[in-house]
């Protein structure tokens, strides 16, 4: 029989005789009483970009959505099955949250994929570079930029991303609707992997500033 | 302007001058070298079901996919976008994971619209309805057991659904070869979120087992 | 009679009760020995990016050229009369320094008229129009970038700007043989005039990174 | 890889924990709002003559042109670039300026080579050499003046050449305007590096005078 990671399962023990003891009570309540998270956010599966670590965060606070390169597609209710859809439309419409966060990072595996024309599909399915289509136009506009260096294009595609998922949120009419009634507001982040820099977008000007820490 | 909201500023705050201090050199070293995470974990979005807080995972540890219900959908090839094969074609192909896990959890919501037969869409588009469809024969079959109460189909539905990504999962060429080379290890594991426990899906019976804490 | 301004006297009678009198013999013996700064820094006109103030200095220490938008011209020995071309030549071949250095800054105005397709020129002579040549082709590339913001093409294009001129010390044939020798050392940076932060390039991959303060 | 010099790295931090400390929302507003200085000030590249120090000014106050020998060519709308010629465009017809201000200074190696009838070019360009053609005709007179001391030679033809680039000043067109409208007015400063005194050029009889301390 196959054996569950066994670093897992002693992080797991790690979790139960540390943290767990202290927030029992909350998880027992969360559970009881489900849970009301007031954020959703979108981030990467990227293993150095996790949420509820970066933000400090413990049980009921942050819904949270992990695909590849943090995106969230337009709006398509074509009956096809949606992931990110369908976690979006249970966050708004089910759960209320008041705020929805798109958080991208640097050194983004999918965004370097989309940035590169010599990219070979991972299998013959090609389900990375079909999901990174999402970004084409935009990846190949800067992917003319020859004057800028590889990392300047990779910071700056990983922030248009992120502004292109949040142009993609606004396609979603309850949440175009909700967000113009005032009730839920749309964020935009950029974490540094490299050193913990936070970046947030600036709702008006959509430039990425990096907080004062 | 809309305020980044303060709870998470407050909470990167705490993460930068705790937690960060250190692990600010595996930061680092990971953004120089890259992710080789060896565990992809398919989780819920639930916020009360965060793998890097249950398994004390830190920077580097998991590749982490977050959707609604944890669930993996079948092979398809089709053209379209899956978010949820993109992330694991990627793992496995580009990152080469050993592991796969599919966690799920107790009191999914997800789960609980699937076993509903008069779960009204939560929006025209009914996304999470197209979603939860990739359960829906074994959903069906389960409204049918009158005789479990409301709680029991809801954990039975919970690791049903876990066994059946594992299948959907099989689907996958790649995986299934790499499987059967012994390169890669597929595990099931079920979080109970009012009480800490940790059930890990037995490969052979197929049964999920409480760990001794 | 035209009067010389009045703040620029009082700042005089400031400096010479203040600071010069700590630094009086240092400028008596600069005066009988002769300069001989190590360092030569082109910087830009901009009142807000001054090297001394920057990086502290005092007389004797750097042989400063200021001109709009920091931009060193490739050489070109034809006769005419070249500022900026005439400064370097004095300075390395003279004064014998053994760094350059070529520090832009961010809202440079230079630069904010390279990125403009509808600049016009502010005189018949339109000498801004003929010296931002200098960058003209990048320039052309960064604005077809229409996916990135205003500021994001800005910030772009003075680091370009700045990797440019370093490429146009190296066209001086006695430059790239000093260099070469290792008996000159280049660098580029970037000083945030909004935030105080300055930027270094990194010699190989020429990107810029943030100084810890 | 080159490592930036680090005296500049020392000064940068004295620059940041000190007097940018106290200057820090000064910066912030000059970002936000645009530089508005006042005065543009052509001086030498000279390591032992900076504007900054002896005027005692701060961020915002002096758009400030260095070359060597701190001169102003004339008037020449050929398409070529120019430098010196296209920060005075900026600074007259974009900021605005209301003083120009040609300072020279003492021991100016410029000057010195100019009035050497031996002095060799510094390389095969002779940029140098073109560049101090500016003020050849008044040189050779000088170097005729055998009963001048070499002192004295020096210190006539600063003061000569800064008259010489006012001169040029008023050969561009909006210039000599703008001055007759009484919206600009032209000054001329000697700075004496040995002993810190400052001479200002009395606008009627173009002498220049010692400023009482």
């Amino acid at each position: 029989m196959t054996q569950f990671p066994s670093s897992l399962l002693t992080g797991y023990r790690n979790f139960m005789s540390g943290r767990y003891v202290d927030e029992r009570g909350r998880y027992r309540a969360l559970a009881e009483q489900g849970q009301s998270p007031q954020t959703m956010i979108v981030a990467c599966c990227d293993s150095r970009s996790a949420p509820e670590t970066i933000f400090d965060c413990g049980p009921g606070e942050l819904f949270v959505v992990r695909n590849v390169a943090n995106m969230v597609p337009p709006y398509e209710p074509d009956g096809q099955y949606h992931s990110t859809s369908a976690a979006l439309e249970f966050a708004v419409q089910s759960l209320k949250v008041k705020n929805i966060i798109v958080m991208g990072h640097g050194r983004c595996g999918g965004i370097r994929a989309a940035l590169d024309p010599n990219a070979e599909p991972l299998s013959p399915g090609d389900f990375i570079g079909k999901w990174m289509n999402l970004v084409k136009p935009a990846a190949e506009q800067l992917q003319n930029a020859s004057v800028m260096t590889d990392a300047e294009r990779q910071t700056a595609m990983e922030r248009i991303s992120i502004r292109n998922s949040i142009e993609n949120l606004r396609t979603f009419p309850y949440v175009r609707a909700l967000e113009e009634a005032g009730e839920i507001a749309i964020h935009g982040a950029w974490f540094d992997i490299s050193n913990g820099e936070l970046w947030v977008m600036d709702s008006e000007t959509r430039d990425f500033k990096r907080l004062d820490p």
